[in-house]
C-alpha cells in the first residue's frame, strides 16, 4: 500500500480553538478508524512550537511548517490571530506555496480572510464568519461572498462559515474524498445530531 | 466585584479532543466576552503536565489538580482514557471530592462512566456515548439510562451524550447560569447553526 496522503491543520497564536479542533476531531477519527482509506491528518505551526489559542488553550503542534512534509490538503483555521497574518507578506507567500502544492486548500471562519489577502479567492465564491463578511468583500471585491452558505466547495478551494462550521465542512470533505456513507459513519462516531438550545 | 466563579475542564491522556474543546469553546467565549457574568473557565490535569488526547492532539493544561483552586463546576470529558480512570480508586476518590465541593458536576460522552463508577449517578437519570449505554447500565444498574437525550440535567449532575453533545450541553449550561438570551449570543458567536451532511 502507498503512503497515506496528508491533511495538515495549521496552528498559530490566537487561532480559534474550535476552528481547528472541530475539523481535527472529524478528520482524525476518520483516519484512525478507517486507515485503509489512505489518509492521515496532522497539525503544524510555523516553527513547531506550542501555540496559545484565542481563548487561552495551549496546543502543541505535531511539527513545524518545514518538517510537516507534502500536504495534499491544507486547512487554515480562523481566529483573532488571522488579523496579523493577513498583513504578513511572508505568511501570504507561505499560503500561496501551500495552495500550489496541495490538491485542496480549505479554511474555517476567518481563515478565508488570509486566503483573500493572498489572492487565492479572486473571482471565486467563498464565505467566512458572519461578522467578517464585509471584510472578506473589502479584501478582494472580485470574491462572490456567500453569506448564507455553511461552507463553499469551489473545487480546489473550500471555505467555511464561522467556528463550528468547520465540523460540517470536514464531514463534507470526508464525503467528497471517500463517500457519503463514510462521512455518515464518522458523524455517527462523534454523535453529531446537534440539538442547540433555542 | 467578587472573584469570578470557576469552571474546570479536566484533561487526561486519551481524552477525546472534541469532548473537551467543544465545551471549552462555548464556555471560554462566554467568559471572555461577558466577564460581568462573573465566571471563568480553566483546564487542569492531575499533575499539570501536557496530555496526549485520544486522536493524538497534545494539549497543555492551565494547571494541576492541586493548583486549580476551588471549582464551582467540574466537567469530565470522555474518551478511551476513561477506561483506566474508572478502575482507578484514587481517581474515583478525586472525582467524589470534586463533586462534594462543586455546585454542578458535568460530563461529556464516557465521562459519565467515571461518575457511575464513583457512585455519583446512583438512582439518577444519565446518559453517555451511544456505544457505551450498556456499559453505563452495567456499572450501576440503579441508573436510569436515557438513550435518546442529548444531555440530562439532573440538577447538581449533568451528563451528555457522545463527543459533539458537549457543545449543546455547554450552551444549555450558559442558559441555566445566566439566561437563554446569553446562550443564544454565545451560539451566534460560534455560528452554531449546524448543517451536517446527510
Amino acid at each position: 500500500m502507498s503512503d497515506p496522503r496528508t491533511i495538515g491543520i495549521f496552528l498559530f497564536d490566537d487561532v480559534e480553538e474550535l476552528d481547528a479542533v472541530g475539523p481535527w476531531e472529524v478528520l482524525s477519527a476518520w483516519c484512525t478508524f478507517w486507515p485503509d482509506d489512505g489518509w492521515r491528518v496532522t497539525t503544524f505551526s510555523v516553527d513547531g512550537q506550542p501555540v496559545t489559542a484565542a481563548k487561552g488553550l495551549r496546543i502543541v503542534p505535531h511539527s513545524s511548517a518545514a518538517e510537516v512534509g507534502p500536504l495534499e490538503i491544507v486547512l487554515h483555521p480562523g481566529g483573532q490571530g488571522t488579523r496579523p497574518l493577513l498583513r504578513d507578506p511572508e505568511h501570504l507567500d507561505r499560503v500561496r506555496a501551500w495552495h500550489e502544492a496541495a490538491t485542496i486548500t480549505t479554511s474555517v471562519c476567518t481563515g478565508s480572510l488570509v486566503y483573500a489577502a493572498a489572492g487565492l479567492l479572486a473571482g471565486r465564491p467563498a464565505t467566512t464568519h458572519w461578522a467578517s463578511l464585509d471584510v472578506l468583500a473589502e479584501l478582494d471585491p472580485s470574491i462572490e461572498v456567500r453569506a448564507d452558505d455553511r461552507y463553499v466547495d469551489d473545487g480546489d478551494v473550500v471555505t467555511s462559515a464561522g467556528v463550528s462550521a468547520g465540523i460540517d465542512m470536514a464531514l463534507a470533505l470526508v464525503a467528497r474524498l471517500v463517500s457519503p456513507e463514510r462521512s455518515a459513519e464518522v458523524r455517527r462516531y462523534i454523535q453529531y445530531d446537534p440539538e442547540p438550545p433555542p
